[in-house]
């Protein structure tokens, strides 16, 4: 079963407002198992709306229109299904009846704008709108289904929810596709792609490879008749990727590497504390986005500074004169001394050349020192990222994530 | 003269990644005069890239597609416009010779990825990109043209506004544009808006309003025969919404708040000192994207346990006790606190609740109080921002950053 998605408004494609109903839309269609071809975006023209239905209508199963259902004079989407179907538009009192038994008389639109609500292709399926007035629409044609819903996304997202999701459930009977994120840490594109090569040859889950700043995400899509098969058929890929990859494999659900360290940390009620140099407060930020981390950090100190190293962390100021502030010798002594300082469980440090300046032969642009420790194991890494000033900062956050999560599921 | 823009890729189709790059390509084309009749997102599949192609050379005369132009094996945009328009790849050596010569040799990718990065349909024009590696391309067809600019935003931004959009302005008129962005904080989209009313309805230049988690974007475009004529008018515009809007303007060149910032303190040579909790180090990893800002910024301290705020600002216990974590009064204290015990200029400092849960009625989630201070004046404010977790986060540490603007402009 697949499935269009065609996004009407000229305030979409003069780029003055972001279309979030397509995404939410096609995230919720493969989450059902539909998969979505094409998404397509065009004006408030009759014509044109109608010559993009008829195109699609070529490639897909499943429509999904957003936008054009009010009463002013640019809602013309239902106009435009009529004459792309040939059908005829016809005033639905039932549609009437029910928002005038909703809706505070005080508040009642005017006669007009209600029939003009209430006018719909011949037909029609009504789905009911719990937020706001235009309620979503379905029209059969043949094998195919159109679904017309507004396009302010919180009434388009209740009546998506509220009834056509089902609806589409039901229809979608035949083959069935299931999704799984996989999300890896530590491995480059190409290595991830090395590792796979011979089974993404031999399997018949379709493989995509996203290289994301934190980190390589896998999506794998498996189709079968049977949706329990597809599911099993996608628990064996996983097995088989966690095998290839072992545990550079941080997530199977698609989570971020900040929410699995952060759920670690609450799970294992563990304290920990940051010392970050060249990574100004990324860590930090990271690690805060996962809602209740407050329990378990107490404290991230961006020590940019030498003197601050010192004053804060206690980092030696011989230590530094004598490696350099970026050196693994003093990212050992930051992670101990924010541990010790702050009487934590888990020290974490991070110091560097973010650059673009403050580079030279022997420690260029890029250099980072990361270290993790409990007081008994200190794990000090070096790495030079690549990019620019801030991919350096992300990349070394992410990296500095992926080692506390190593260092914490090796125990 | 009209365009149409095709973005490619699995992850967007699938609802896996937003598409943030035909918001932002409709922007700019807009602004340039040129009215975009259609936006398609399509999958990574060869056949369906060239046929979405040749239907959109039949309705615009400017395609631009975004994605696909990488290495790995689901990069097939330049083989669809090659299929689609009958043309032969062919290896660019130049290609390859431009990279070699920009890319540290340490970092250098592989042979095969340069090949395929470098192998361009034939007649091809190479835009370079200035921050990676895939450059953008130009594909003549008879009156029409095809731009291909890669997926990652970055770039894609990149590439587009240092060549391409000039390619497209002499194509479009033969007259010469100017852009100029100015960035706002601190007022709302309908106040600027309402602000600058009467002189939206009697100017000429093109005026994009954009509402940014960091404040309001304007973007000016002028539009003359002779370069100079349209910078003049420009300037005119910029006087006149700094007239309107007053030091709610923080940049007339499209620098970041955090840019600006930053430099005010190196070009005074101030020393600053944050203290974070509810942003936890949201401010400085902002503070630390600029370049020489470690000379300025000595220390952040995310302290996010009350017991921290007491070690390491002396945030009296009682303080905390009588008016909790999250009150002007210790949000002036860690400010003091801060500044004092690092023996800096200024003191900054952020205390509130990000959410998801530790709201109350008289403490909801989302209010913030922030505060800045020399040792002579203290500014506090307190404020309750709309949003999830991240965005609460976000607002409260750009507000931030402009009450450290005001404060070092009205010094």
């Amino acid at each position: 079963m697949k499935a269009a998605i065609l996004v009407i408004g000229d305030e979409i494609i003069s780029g003055h407002t972001v279309d979030t109903n397509s995404n939410y839309l096609a995230n919720a269609l493969n989450e059902l198992g539909v998969s979505v071809v094409e998404i397509v975006s065009v004006g408030d023209r009759v014509e044109e709306i109608a010559s993009e239905l008829k195109a699609l209508l070529e490639k897909a199963d499943i429509i999904l229109t957003s936008g054009g259902l009010g009463s002013t004079h640019d809602d013309v989407t239902k106009q435009a299904i009529a004459e792309a179907l040939s059908r005829r538009l016809v005033l639905e009192e039932s549609v009437i009846e029910r928002i005038t038994r909703r809706v505070d008389p005080h508040r009642m639109p005017k006669r007009w704008m209600l029939e003009s609500i209430a006018t719909l292709p011949e037909g029609s399926i009504v789905f009911e709108n719990p937020v706001g007035l235009a309620p979503g629409v379905g029209v059969i044609e043949g094998e195919k289904i159109i679904y017309l819903l507004p396009g302010v996304p919180s009434e388009l997202k209740a009546i998506f929810e509220s009834s056509v999701i089902d609806h589409i459930a039901r229809r979608a009977s035949g083959k069935m596709l299931r999704r799984r994120v996989l999300r890896t840490a530590g491995l480059a594109e190409s290595e991830v792609s090395e590792a796979l090569k011979d089974w993404l040859e031999s399997t018949t889950v379709r493989v995509g490879i996203l290289p994301e700043i934190s980190g390589v995400t896998l999506r794998l899509t498996a189709i079968d008749n049977e949706p329990e098969r597809a599911e099993r058929i996608l628990d064996e890929a996983t097995e088989k990727v966690l095998g290839l990859l072992g545990d550079a494999v941080y997530s199977t659900e698609g989570k971020t590497i900040e929410a699995v360290v952060g759920e670690m940390l609450i799970q294992r009620n563990l304290k920990v504390a940051v010392a970050e140099s060249c990574t100004g407060g990324l860590v930090g930020h990271l690690l805060t986005e996962i809602p209740g981390i407050s329990a378990c950090l107490d404290r991230v100190l961006v020590t940019y500074s030498n003197s601050a190293k010192v004053d804060l962390l206690g980092v030696p100021e011989e230590l530094i004169a004598a490696f350099g502030a970026v050196s693994a010798e003093v990212a050992r002594a930051m992670a101990c001394g924010v541990r010790e300082r702050s009487r934590v469980d888990i020290g974490v440090s991070t110091t560097g050349i973010a650059g673009p300046s403050g580079g030279s032969e022997s420690k260029p642009v890029g250099l980072v020192y990361m270290a993790v420790t409990n007081g008994e194991r200190v794990i000090v890494e070096k790495r030079i990222f690549r990019g620019m000033r801030s991919a350096v900062k992300m990349r070394a956050a992410y990296h500095t994530l992926n080692m506390l999560r190593l260092f914490l599921l090796r125990g």
